[in-house]
């Protein structure tokens, strides 16, 4: 008789964003006047319009597929050279960072990444997520059979928890403990924070010395607005031998919708096999890339090259700029309410302190009954962020001042 | 120290496309004229230019997601609505079949689709597959640790092989053995064989009375021409309990390169778990989608939606036609030069037995060098498939023509 994979039968019924849904459903539901005033922070999805050079590269290359002479059917799984090329030139080699073309891999975006690379790691490592954190990258080890049932806390039985908190920037400190992947995202979903050079290198000194690998998100790279702050774990010494990096197009390029990011994965990079011998990752995860998957739509990769045109870069930092502007507005006035306040400098989150004695749900509860908005309960990233509260600057200036306004007319 | 995924060791490193273009390069390097007048009726891609449809349909949705009151971020992981209900509506219950736009799972892709669906089973399945048979079958299940090494003959231990030979109509009879998982695949890669009711009818009551799942893969049902063949396993009483079928846009729109398919997965299906309870697959492949994946592309998902539209139809008829005529004109020279010729009647692939003694490789060595034409050799499907060789219909017609002459004139 078939059996099905039990593993999911261990995952929490209650992901995030559906609770969050439910609960604004009930709240427009029974209060039409709120719900046509409702203002969304809560899940980071962009909202401004895709870029002009994007639309203009993707109406090409319809066009192109329309002409027998032009039309592309199957690429390489792995992106197509210009593409690849863009990336590797672009986002490491003009900062100084040796990467290359057949290490980038082009993907649908950073999410599938994230969840598919453990495919290529053997099923007895041991892993260490930070709390908050994204729930994808435990919800994919339990969903593999890397952890055993979830406690009341929320925590997974067999995984290694490394607490992000106000103390410690929301930058953990290594663990005294041996672990084999260890997922870093910085800057950092849902806190906002950002990790100092120096923390990456303990980190990658770490990994070296321990023969882990990390797991590096940096989705949210292009908020980076400080200068000294890393924006690749390339640029840490030694990072080729113990790290892959995930990025995407969905937060710069307002690709959401549209489905593109990129893994890179150094031929440097080793691991053990069964029989004690270290063999590079990369070959698997190509080989990944051929069997399961069969590349991005090619107008996609064309939208996503435009991307690095100078028409695209310059459009790029208008949006993240409007972003960010938003950030702040929304930083300010959660702090002149008294609220301790973090990130939003260098990330589109923002990461807030609830009044004391609240729970991240009575926060949420509150803020949407009181001003009609919506959050996202920092305790649904994990016991950490209990008592926090994310405000997501991902919306127009209009809504953003609105919000900001209804906020500090609370009674916190 | 971290370990990687041993179970991709056992993979065997030539997979079949990528010899194939080793040997091509190589017949290239060393005869420029030969070089210059290749034909490639190798791998199954399509050639023909996107419908105008499918286009008009992209050209409108960038055009939405210029526009901040129409742009879309990320969509239902699972698949938009629309799409969802243009596949339910068209594919199945116009047929009188009871498929719900639920049980609709929109991918980029059926190959993901066919290799990301073992996430959700057990790995302690006994695992049936066609010989020969599509690669991507096996080695997902060799990357997933469902096998043991390779032999000499290319079978992998573990698994069980459903020999597909000119006596069985390449349809195989139900196995004497009790198996958990089985791939079927009609109309056919690489034989262009398809299956009766009745055939189908034997498999769906075994997968039945052995609590079995079959995994139904129809990419190529556009390509049934002749009445009565079945064009979805639901059309067999009982497999909305048993089965899940993979589709895609891939052959029927021209989509290789675009990436939309999708996959049925029946409320009524259900499988057992560790403690031994039976339960449906469904909510976990929904999960599954949630958290590994975030959707297709709006712009692409419009462009699949466009091929049900009354123009979009009459286009994918006109695509298939032209293949499939394609077909008619390779089938009869093959058949002319006294070669067994079967398939290219409900399938784009006509599978060929060549002149006794020769293997696969040989054959395709002579016809490349005698008639510079590029087909598959069946061996690389599957010791089943040694002996034979495949035609892909998939191409420009006066290509075609002057294939089908010098295949004609070869010295069989």
């Amino acid at each position: 008789m078939a059996t099905l994979n039990s593993n999911y039968l261990k995952l929490k019924a209650g992901y995030l964003f559906p609770e969050i849904n439910r609960r604004v459903k009930a709240f427009t539901d029974t209060n039409p006047a709120g719900a046509a005033r409702l203002i969304r922070c809560g899940i980071g999805d962009v909202t401004e319009p895709l870029p002009a050079s994007v639309r203009e590269a993707m109406h090409a290359a319809v066009d192109e597929m329309g002409r027998r002479e032009s039309f592309r059917g199957y690429g390489p799984e792995q992106g197509y050279e210009f593409l690849r090329r863009a990336i590797a030139e672009n986002d490491y080699r003009s900062h100084g960072l040796d990467v290359h073309e057949d290490e980038i891999f082009v993907s649908d975006g950073s999410k599938c990444d994230c969840g598919n690379i453990l495919d290529i790691f053997g099923d007895d490592n041991r892993i260490a997520v930070m709390d908050p954190v994204y729930p994808v990258y435990v919800d994919t080890n339990v969903m593999a059979g890397h952890t055993g049932p979830s406690a009341e806390s929320g925590l997974y039985g067999g995984l290694v928890y490394l607490p992000c908190t106000a103390e410690n920037g929301f930058v953990p400190e290594v663990p005294s403990e041996k672990v084999d992947l260890i997922y870093l995202c910085y800057p950092n979903n849902p806190t906002g924070a950002t990790a100092t050079r120096e923390q990456l290198t303990r980190w990658v000194g770490y990994a070296l010395a321990n023969d882990a690998v990390i797991l590096f998100d940096a989705a949210y790279e292009a908020y980076i607005r400080e200068d000294g702050i890393p924006h690749s774990i390339y640029e840490i010494p030694g990072a080729r031998r113990c790290a892959i990096e995930f990025r995407s197009f969905s937060k710069n390029g307002g690709f959401t919708g549209v489905r593109c990011g990129f893994t890179v994965v150094p031929k440097d990079l080793e691991c053990r096999t069964d029989s004690g011998e270290k063999k590079p990752l990369h070959p698997l995860w190509n080989r990944r890339f051929s069997t399961k998957f069969n590349g991005v739509s090619y107008i996609t990769q064309r939208a996503a090259e435009a991307l690095y045109s100078p028409a695209g870069k310059a459009e790029v930092s208008a949006l993240v700029s409007h972003y960010m502007e938003n950030a702040a507005i929304l930083r300010e006035v959660t702090a002149s309410c008294g609220l301790p306040t973090f990130g939003g400098t260098n990330a589109p989150y923002i990461w807030v302190r609830g009044p004391g004695g609240l729970s991240s749900w009575e926060i949420f509860d509150d803020v949407l009954n009181q001003a009609h908005v919506v959050v996202t309960p920092g305790s649904g990233f994990g016991p950490a962020g209990e008592g926090y509260f994310r405000i997501s600057a991902f919306n127009s200036r209009s809504n953003v001042e609105e919000a900001a306004n209804r906020l500090r007319r609370m009674a916190w």
